[in-house]
């Protein structure tokens, strides 16, 4: 499938990575943001050994898993040699000042980390039971990868993986998070966590084509972050369906004849727009697997300004179609092998932003709903998650006048605004048989952006 | 007790409110950050009628609580008539769909907000047995009073009060709550909620002196903000036990003797630093109520050059004493009597801060320590909570160069730095007979920076 496309970098990036433009960056002490690896199939998980820091038995399970993986593994660092990545097993930490030795050999190591490189630690998530001192190493594992996601440069990120409940440090769910940390498929995710709550299904996926045979509806796809979504999940193997409304059916007839998928010119708010997708699914394939909420629509004002039909078009395209919608697919034998449901929020739903109460309040209540449908998904041995993109680069944001654009798309980590396929690879890694385990996530896809609650 | 100090504002905030300065600021439309109202014993709570909206009973019962502190109600927004809080009442909430009506008429009302104003929501907090709609409705509060925090102006906040588990929408615990964040002692908190997860204790406190005859013990009390903490729990009526290293001694001296309370050499750190400060506090008034760690150093340093000596006494002193500490206070039958502790925590510690690796683990450590130690004091009717400041205008931080002063404090929606008291407000807050029933809670005070996950 050719849907891969050429990745853009806005051309402040382009011009402060080459020439000139790279000497005179420096001299300036201006930003200058990576050109960051994006992932294609077939090309190495890392560029370069992979050093596992830690000396519990989950360490050494970790390790034998990136050698099964065909990973060039370290359990110490080599003088002078550049790794790839870091990986830091924390598993059995019950007071925080364990934390001193691996940390220090972590720092050790930073020196000699190649571009693009990955930090992904693995501990546990802290728990209503757990002691007061093993809460508090546990979660200082939070503070500390924030902090260094905000200290590495030249593309590379600082990630982690919660184990929630009694999950085994080398249990699928988990070695999936960490696969996709270390990838670069999670290329503009910076500073976050996955919790992996649940061992999750130890098949072995296909990692170039996870998704094989799966069928998944797209809303929102005709354009932008949706048509990103819909090739991505094309890529690696689905059967997609795009959906937008009548207006855009040219470009998303366009959009599903290149990924070899199908249209649906739908309404989502209409009350048959769940029957609908059901009835389009079970005719063409007779199954639903994944369904990838995106379509939503932003109707700025200020709330002293705001009118009815602003606060009311907004709540129902982003939030009110996803629940009624999400009522139809749970009640349908259709939609019932381990399903996946990937809802679009934003870090505004996250961090509120000026001029933006209606979108906030659909964009946090879907966060609501991720968790309460979890439950739910379960107990057909699904999965519901979010994704919480910051400044992505398209066409929307292009519109934004230079100044503020400029501004906006370097307040993260990494300097830079992501790319609509940033968000798509995280749907794709939710959407994937590996991630069963991982339920009720809500994962930034934002370079580690400033704004925060 | 004179205790209370002229609150200083920065030069700029002077500067813009006065005279030319703030015509100049306003043509060159450079921000403009208003002088906050400060609390003061016998100041009235709010300044003009406070407007109640919703239509549930709740609402109702709101009103009334309200009336009983001789506040002047309004059910329905006075044409011109100017108020100085919006309270918005959405304990009924069960759909997104019902946010529309009184989310427009406060959003009608805010034109008529005075400077200093406030608004506060009151709704349940979304649990995981809520149904996707409830849930996503629940959730979809926390976008909106974030959002609303950022478009406020002229000194005005809005922060929730989330009622947990089965909290009466007029529970002592929430109505606490509820009159923290209409007073002027949460004047830098902005944008935040506080959870009441449990009704609390049905006794009237004395508004003006809350924490009259409870004993607390200060930790770094000698400057700064612990300095401001044991003013104002001494100006709330405690007897306070300030604590300091032998190094600060006279400071720590003058201090207690201006609050009539009674100084404690002692590093934190040692193994006897909890046994000691039980045995002052039981010679000299037979018990300990309140117990503020407030103690706590940086050494900042990139995790790539990090040292042992660094990382290691930042973890001492700012988790690891405080895990101690706490353990000889909850053995102690002097620890008895409705207890509360509560912790500095810092923003860095949620967010994470670039060269602060050792600083963002102690603190996020505590966070996670407030947490797991929050069902310890429930046993004996007590509370455990924890203050996260954000920039806050001391000794320390005028040593940060003027530029990235003058950015950092400018980085929240009140676009300034706060002061010592009101990190001391929230924690003398937390520590009332009123708060009782408001646990394990993580409290930014800082202006809604910015910064966050």
């Amino acid at each position: 499938m050719a849907a891969q496309r050429k990745v853009r970098s806005d051309k402040y990036t382009e011009l402060v990575n080459a020439g000139l433009g790279r000497d005179l960056a420096k001299r300036l002490g201006l930003p200058q943001p990576a050109v960051l690896r994006r992932w294609t199939p077939g090309a190495p998980l890392v560029q370069g050994p992979i050093l596992v820091v830690g000396h519990s038995d989950g360490a050494d399970a970790v390790a034998t898993a990136l050698l099964s993986w065909g990973q060039d593994v370290r359990r110490h660092a080599t003088p002078k040699e550049k790794v790839g990545a870091v990986v830091l097993v924390l598993d059995e930490l019950a007071h925080p000042d364990q934390l001193s030795g691996p940390l220090l050999e972590v720092g050790a190591a930073l020196r000699d980390l190649n571009r693009n490189g990955r930090v992904v630690s693995i501990s546990r998530q802290p728990g209503a039971g757990d002691a007061p001192e093993t809460a508090a190493a546990r979660n200082a594992v939070d503070g500390i990868m924030r902090s260094l996601a905000k200290e590495l440069r030249a593309g590379a990120t600082a990630n982690g993986v919660l184990l929630g409940g009694g999950t085994a440090v080398n249990a699928p769910s988990a070695l999936s998070a960490l696969r996709f940390f270390l990838s670069a498929r999670s290329a503009f995710v910076d500073g976050q966590f996955l919790t992996a709550s649940s061992d999750g299904s130890p098949a072995t996926p296909d990692w170039d084509r996870p998704l094989d045979a799966r069928v998944a509806v797209v809303t929102g796809a005709a354009r932008g972050i949706g048509a990103a979504i819909a090739r991505t999940l094309a890529r690696d193997g689905a059967k997609v369906i795009a959906v937008d409304v009548p207006a855009a059916g040219d470009r998303l007839a366009a959009v599903a004849n290149e990924i070899h998928g199908t249209a649906l010119q739908l309404d989502i708010t209409a009350t048959e727009a769940g029957a609908r997708i059901l009835d389009h699914a079970a005719q063409r394939h007779g199954r639903l697997d994944i369904v990838v909420h995106n379509a939503g629509i932003t109707r700025d004002r200020l709330l002293a300004n705001m009118d009815p039909a602003r606060w009311d078009s907004v709540i129902a395209v982003n939030i009110g179609a996803q629940l009624r919608m999400n009522q139809a697919f749970l009640a349908s034998s259709h939609f019932a092998d381990h399903p996946r449901i990937i809802s679009v929020s934003s870090t505004s739903g996250i961090a509120g932003n000026r001029g933006q109460t209606n979108y906030a309040a659909s964009k946090a209540g879907v966060i609501g709903m991720v968790r309460s449908t979890a439950p739910l998904l379960a107990e057909r041995g699904g999965t519901v998650n979010a994704v919480a993109p910051g400044f992505i680069e398209t066409a929307m944001t292009a519109k934004i006048p230079f100044a503020t654009r400029e501004v906006a798309r370097r307040l993260n980590s990494l300097q830079q605004g992501g790319q609509p396929e940033d968000v798509a690879e995280a749907i794709a890694y939710f959407a994937s048989e590996a991630s069963a385990g991982v339920t009720a996530n809500i994962l930034r896809v934002c370079g580690q952006n400033l704004v925060g609650q």
